[in-house]
């Protein structure tokens, strides 16, 4: 965002377009960069490439590096291009030609690679657990509310009674296809592409089992042209993982911004997590839940972009990769964010009593009714037909809802069965 | 396709832009509503609002329309909207008021549900089994070429050494990223709706895990808010996963159609599967990969268009869904027959000789020959420098290729651990 | 949409996958391959390469084919790959060597470009008459009905009085954007491709000045190379165009199926225009609007398709471009009937009266009350905080609806200086 | 970006999750609301509303502001929501109660509408220039190289002769199309908003047509619910024409690394413009035009991101159109630098000598052998088929090419017949 700086120089403008943001979606990389370092030197140890007091000492500063990340000291200055640049000259600066080595049976690319799996692993892991969180909250909302009363619609047209506890208890079961979907791209991220190099491997005898074992991946992805095309598979993937949970999350928020809207009036919120306007003294704005919408919508949007990006590109590394690399992070810090926001505002609710005798909702128990008739003998199509023209000549007597019994229905949740889903989902 | 007809009156022009093309599509779904139907059937036995003879003589009728369906000669005339209601009038027809009877307890909207998933469960596992396939072909190729040399490129410049195996084999491996994809997405669909009606279910006693064990689905998805919102969920999805897939095959597809291009002649095909040209003699285009590669970006869209349909409408059906319909099954019936097309055509792949002595791959060992001089002991630095400058003055001699001895790279391609791989994932 | 067929032989199957539904589509492309072929006979004559008695004898020939599409008794039958391969066969029919001279100094790429883009041309102006057709039926709407109130929402939440003839109006204003984009697009693709061959020009002298005038374009897409790559920007524009009028019409229809939900219930259709329900007597679904809707955001999709399909290949013909000209096609006859259906289908809207009085539309009017203050001499602030209180104290008593006096607001529509502008565009 | 900073506090986290980057975007906006918020106080002067004095002591104060913004030295500091509510505190900071009146008659949303219209005009019309630029930088390219030949390539494989005039020149003619659609997107956004207040008008007796002219635009947006709905219009509008600008630049940037690709070596360029390897010393990369590729595509992305966020919204303003400020300002601000990026780079190009009697050309030009046949008196289809034997016994002897005379072909280019189309596209 600071490429449009004005009376640059053409280089200096060049040299700015080439390097972009990198410096700064570094730092969300330079933890994972130290970690696979690591185990890089232990391997060059293990098969002779470094002595082992060269490891030890390497080992060492790079200890030393990633006790500043977790204090937040470390930083990326404006003369280095990338972390792996950073790290590298630290090393050489404290260790010499010792320092230099670690770069030996690695490409830049390479790096960028493990260090991106490592990234994606553990942040797809915490949004696992967040959206699980969630979940928890949403089925103790449907518990608390099992019993209110909301009218159900199809085509925006009221329809048949629904309740809050399936309303709620709606989005946390659809929550755990998306679960499914996350665990799919685990088991895609959670594979050690290190040791392809440029994307052909090397001549080198690195040991690539060993450094899997070394990094916890749980497989090795052992084709080194595969390995590289990781990057961009990858990102495709989380992007699109991350989509499909927007995507549930942003028709939860249409749904909460519809039914805040006085015409509705079916819930509210602490003044808190609402906005008010600047010339409309009345107004209590649904924003954080426009902003999830938004923000979800645009995250959908990622997964299409990281597709026009790399699409009919031919295989092999292409500086175009570059650019998926911010978007795919940004989607999931964004989408952490959002669960975070949305899971503490959901709790925050406020549930109101509808009043389901108002006229507007006068037809919303004709199928019970019917369902009535035909429990009492008659079959489906007369008992719709004598209901509609009691509908149609205005003699309907709006009825009052009958139990439903079955699973899954609103008197009858299996918010049990829900719950056992979720966890049942998490050993899959 | 039909809807731009002329010289129709309005009404005509409006019932024809409501109905669409269901009657076509609806040709996919047939054989689906016919078995839910069935276990609707048997449901309604079991909970008492169908007797004995109902079920049977229903059941009966049903299984005749079935084997129509798998004869070809069961059709949807233009007098009904859809298979739902040819299928009722047949039952109506030939048993009266007990075939009405099979509608109670369900919508017209649950039944679109139920066969679309039980079409989309169906029809990933053949998508799956057809994937699998493929890697095979694949890695049976990488065997049978793995001593063949091909120049690596990054940035589109030749680079370092490469294999056919090395690419044959990568195609293979990260299309086991796919089975991944396609695993979650079989988890979703793979989960019963029956028993939402219009998405709030009933009050009917209906017994949902009944038709759950009867459809052979290996799960309920309990809530029917959830449930009716699968419309939707599966959709995307489905056509989510299909487009991992075409990426993964438009990539390949890429670099099929350049490694054809005279400039580089790494490969060619018989001519059954080139195109000529309509002005010049001595063409031999690549159509089938450029298609496949057209079609895969195509399948790439619809996830995008998926989203687009059914984003920021509130929860509860609306008539849009409609239009996904179409789009997933065109989706689902592409793929397939790209996945048989692609296998077909790539078993009939001629690979060439690649003269690495060319000049133009003059530079393809800088890299061997540097990790050379690591090995006799220079640091990486240093060896970058030398051969760095035998280029700059030009008294660099091409080197041959060193033996790459570790996992996955061009001499040891660590094939059978990708058929393990892939077997694995199978069982995932 | 017939590739799925099965049991066929592998050939065949790649002959179908190759050959696609070109014949279908075709059909729409039919009558501007014939008056693209007259021109280019006629040039032909008049730079030499055809006699004066062979051009006759094939413009003859080609006039009756014309009355043919134009009767529509002209068919492509199935051993013709294309309609450009059935019109060659039939002057070579019926003229023997003449006829094939037709394809002299052109190619089936050249043929497909120019009558595309007379297609495009054709259709693009006819859509903007469409277009203007619906904002003079709005403007008419807003005139009848521009002294009904309505209340304005911001945030879905109630805000300031609104009216149905704003209502009305603007979408007949934002559809004047939508022909400024039409516009440009009719100039993109009002330029003469033809003469381009396979993308490279010809040896042959021909006349591409002559063939511009006699086709009726305004402008000779000069350069040949561009020439052949209007394949695909033509398409991208085009559907560009059509996705952002889609975009308006989308919007409006979602106000629709909104204000018909009984919680707005600000307006309603007669029954022809609305669905009822398979268990629901008293439904009355705005179905075609929800399928305007739906249609309308599966053609902004198709904008994004198009890049898919064409992004990142190099210049020069693929093969990829003929899935462009179906869907291309596909929003061109769309949106034409989608405009009208919804024209016909706004035009018998049932405008509503709204009770402002009503308890949820109380503090429509705290702006006009805040201003009336203003206007008697406090600030805007100390005004909006007076009210402020009001309304947080419970003594807000709700105005009466000041008049509004500016241009363009509720009670100063503007409408003839919309209808202005409108005319204006059309001499752009 | 800041989004996601730990150990914040929950009321903290949804604060600036709902302010966002707001004060970073509003930079490139301070200049526009400053020159708005002078027409509206001269306006508020004209009706009244002001006095001629506090008019006047209003004017003064924001020309300071102009003039720190000018000089770099004015900011939003961290207690400012946004621009907006930052320069109504300098007002009353240095005004009291006069400053304080700004804000009678317009709105927030009011501002922002103006100042991204207004900046809209600037950028669309500066990206206009830079187009006409580059045009101009294509052309002279074109006639410098006319004469120096590249084969043709259809499906990427070798077809007819072509020549560096006629692909410079292709580009130049192919980025006249996207000037028509940036006329168009001018013509959107010079259109004045100003006045809609909060999406409904007031009743303050404001004077539109004054600001209209005050600020400079050619036409007033009347109805105040179309003018509230620009935004979003005004996004999608401006990024959809960014986006076409993008896709033929990104298909420039392919066929650039293509073509320096060592396979087919068609033209280099200056070290400055490409980029080295860290394990290879010999690459010479083209990351300049694989940057320029990869952006361009991204930016044909965000158009689909504008539609998906403001897709399905009824309308009145929903706090969703926040997020479409950054991606449009973003785009906006790219595309300028990509155009200065690419003028600049593609200017350096090194164009190489092409030796098309090597093999791999052979056949380049069987179809200038046909013509030639051809204008000897054979038919085309005779000629093709003699042709056609040669090369398929293997006697086709490579001719030379024959000079293509007709208008924009290789020997012909029309270069200006192009300048002159682009000049006349700005009087359009």
């Amino acid at each position: 965002m600071k490429l449009w700086d004005k009376g640059l120089s053409i280089d200096k403008k060049i040299e700015k377009f080439t390097v972009g943001n990198d410096r700064e979606l570094d730092m969300f990389l330079a933890k994972y960069d130290l970690i696979a370092s690591k185990a890089h030197a232990k391997m060059l140890g293990k098969v002779g490439i470094l002595n082992e007091n060269e490891v030890e000492e390497i080992i060492k500063e790079l200890q030393k590096l990633e006790s500043q990340v977790e204090q937040g000291t470390f930083s990326i200055e404006e003369e280095f291009e990338d972390v792996h640049s950073k790290i590298e000259w630290e090393l050489t600066k404290s260790l010499g030609d010792t320092g230099k080595k670690i770069h030996t049976a690695r490409s830049r690319n390479d790096q960028v690679l493990v260090a991106m799996q490592l990234y994606f692993k553990d942040n797809l892991s915490q949004i696992y657990s967040k959206t699980e969180n969630l979940i928890d909250v949403l089925l103790k909302l449907a518990e608390e509310h099992k019993e209110k009363v909301l009218p159900g619609y199809t085509h925006l047209q009221v329809a048949m009674p629904s309740s809050f506890g399936l309303w709620f208890s709606a989005y946390a079961e659809l929550l755990i296809d998306d679960l499914y979907l996350l665990n799919a791209g685990l088991r895609i991220v959670d594979q050690n592409p290190l040791g392809s190099a440029a994307g052909y491997g090397s001549s080198f005898p690195i040991d690539r089992e060993f450094t899997t074992k070394e990094l916890g991946f749980s497989a090795l992805k052992y084709n080194v042209v595969a390995a590289q095309m990781s990057r961009g598979k990858s990102e495709r993937t989380v992007t699109s993982n991350i989509a499909s949970l927007s995507n549930t999350l942003s028709r939860f928020a249409m749904d909460i911004c519809l039914y805040m809207s006085q015409n509705f009036d079916f819930i509210t919120f602490p003044d808190e997590l609402t906005t008010g306007s600047s010339i409309m003294p009345h107004k209590k704005n649904p924003d954080v839940f426009e902003l999830i919408r938004g923000k979800c919508n645009k995250l959908q949007a990622i997964a299409n972009e990281m597709i026009l990006i790399t699409n009919n590109l031919p295989s092999g590394y292409h500086r175009d990769f570059q650019l998926i690399k911010e978007n795919s992070i940004y989607a999931v810090e964004n989408i952490k964010e959002i669960l975070e926001v949305f899971t503490h505002s959901i709790s925050q609710i406020i549930v109101k009593e509808v009043d389901l005798t108002d006229e507007k909702y006068k037809y919303l128990f004709t199928v019970d009714s019917i369902n009535d008739l035909v429990m009492q003998g008659k079959s489906f199509r007369e008992a719709y037909k004598e209901i509609g023209e009691q509908v149609q000549t205005g003699s309907y007597k709006p009825g009052v809802s009958i139990e439903h019994t079955h699973t899954g229905s609103k008197d009858n949740l299996a918010l049990e069965e829900i719950q056992k889903k979720k966890q049942f989902a998490r050993n899959f």
